[in-house]
């Protein structure tokens, strides 16, 4: 029995009859991977500043913050779709084609998000630059929720003991993002600013413990 | 047994006697480093446009479609490759130094497809540039091919229980694959424009349950 | 009782109900590959000279020595926030929504050190750059008493055998940064060189053996 | 026993004492991700040509080759030492701080060997170029020789049961490669070219089973 859920793990095993699936672990691998380069090519985008003397150093370095701020604010909203993985992939216990492209697609929106930074690096409070980050976090939002809709249909990809609960609480949680993201959306084309503290807002909701958590700490 | 067959995966254990070989399990790091990061990559070839208001801002990202065609483009050849990679690995128990080798020029060319990405972004629908994309995704397709076909030649690195089947239909999906770029690479020195549409039909093709699903899936 | 374990580190298994928390092993492959890329990106600052014959380019080179110097002391200092790291994950057996953002924080500044390397390599000495560096590791040895605290207050996410001893250890050892890194900072403004020197020694004092390695090593 | 030997991996554990000593997992998740970033970094060199016409894409693509195969060999020589580094670690089983050091050491110049190859790039067959080249594959030759030493010495972190034999083998493999690399430096200031073709054939060399091999395959 313990054997043979082993072998979902992609754990070399001389019965390949017993391996129901493939492995999630590489899609862990690959996104932690996207991820964590994603987040780090934010940092391209800030420039040394050309000039000379430490006072003139600090003030172009304070001059710079909106690109800092758009640094923190990737960062915090790669920060917040990678947690949501981190979480869905908890309770998944094997992959399939359709899986590895689900996920393929949210990496792609997970890769481009630094792009996305430095539009609104470059072009603050602009209303196309800031509703571009809410398409961006609405894609992502999409791929998550379509993630965790394919893998708990029929309990095919996650343990067959998994609670409808469980289910439901994750689907709410990814729906009250996109509902926020979408807000920030609008709001772009009328306030610009609004959407930004929108963004800067969204993380400290999943920063809060959730109901979720209740079922993964016993 | 069970003990045996966990030093295979690289653990540390108190027998050497008993490792059969090298895991494959570095070589699944360093290719879902690789991809990961080539995936990331083709997202520095988009640069922010230097446009005052939003107006202009909008027509200018919209003036760069051919980047974005191509972005999603690379992002999902590169996908295609990565799949077929942890079909392959999903039957792959040992490694050796060949298994190394074949493997590190596979990630070779993946590691270098940005670059064919951010040609054809600069220079849409060229002959050059469209061919080259087909010449990658056939380097790509034949180092799966040797890749598979080392491993498996008298069950050589894959369990000894696998079936001649599920050896043969993984052949002939490459085989596919091969047959379809060949045919993008010759098209685009006559109609570039049906390469593309074909670099875009083929991962459909691998999008579709196949047949070495049904061994994966039991 | 060894199966209840093997949940922890979230391999598949039957039982969701013995799963007491998420796996910290996703933490441990973002920090490494964020880690690896903020250390490789590093070299990015070195700049091909363009110059013509060999006893040209042999002096275009040396007299990138600020550069060479820069790099090498960003990527020590790396690695010692690195070192550190693994350390606390090797007494730290689960993972909740906290420490996931706590892991993020740290990673965040890991991420932006390559800015503060770069910042130095272009103005060598200058009290503000040198002033950044310090700022930078300041955060990062921040962010790592904050892991380790929450992770070891009432043992909630360690072995609850873990001793007094060895939580108290790791702490001071941080401290003992803290201090090192805050006297650097000030020094930057008074004497930056002095700075300089003291975060090539500071290092020195993570490489000799220390209390900590001994509850590692029985 | 088995156990005992699990907790080395760094899987939780109920018994914290029964840990003789850090994962060196999270060494090969680092280094495969610096490994993998090196090599595919190498590929920034290629830049897209700027010219119109397929005719002058072709011959700007041709034109240049001295990138193309800088790009190749950088590829192959990271290659060697990382099939190196992956045989090393199949016989480590544990880490300490003195290891994590000199693995960071190492990684440190395998992530400049990007540089190098920017340089021999822009400025093909010139001495300085050249050499860099062989003092960069020297470095990282000392350090894999120093790791495998420290590791080795009284069977400190590898398994107490490996052989002698297997010890020195791997040894005069690495000393084979360092005085391969020490010639090509040598002659990169009286014939450059016969250095690059000196580092074209040192990775045969590696290809080719060795006598390390038949300890790995039983």
């Amino acid at each position: 029995m313990m054997e043979e859920n082993a072998n979902a793990s992609g754990e070399p095993s001389g019965q390949p009859a017993a391996v129901p699936g493939l492995t999630p672990r590489r899609i862990e691998t690959l996104a932690d991977s996207v991820f964590a380069i994603a987040m780090t090519l934010l940092v391209l985008d800030l420039r040394v500043p050309e000039v000379l003397g430490s006072r003139e150093l600090l003030s172009a370095l304070v001059g710079m913050w909106p690109k800092f701020v758009s640094f923190v604010l990737g960062f915090v909203l790669l920060g917040t779709v990678w947690v949501n993985h981190h979480y869905q992939f908890h309770f998944i216990r094997r992959a399939d084609r359709m899986l590895l492209w689900v996920n393929l697609f949210l990496l792609m929106v997970a890769s481009a998000l630094p792009f996305g930074v430095a539009v609104l690096g470059h072009h603050w409070a602009n209303s196309v630059a800031t509703a571009l980050y809410g398409a961006f976090m609405l894609a992502a939002g999409s791929c998550l929720y379509a993630n965790w809709t394919y893998a708990t249909r029929s309990r095919r990809l996650v343990d067959g003991a998994l609670s409808e609960a469980a289910v439901q609480a994750m689907k709410a949680r990814i729906r009250l993002g996109l509902v926020g993201y979408g807000l920030a959306f609008v709001s772009a084309f009328v306030w610009p600013v609004g959407s930004i503290i929108l963004y800067f807002l969204m993380p400290l909701l999943y920063l809060a413990p959730a109901r979720i958590d209740r079922l993964v700490r016993p």
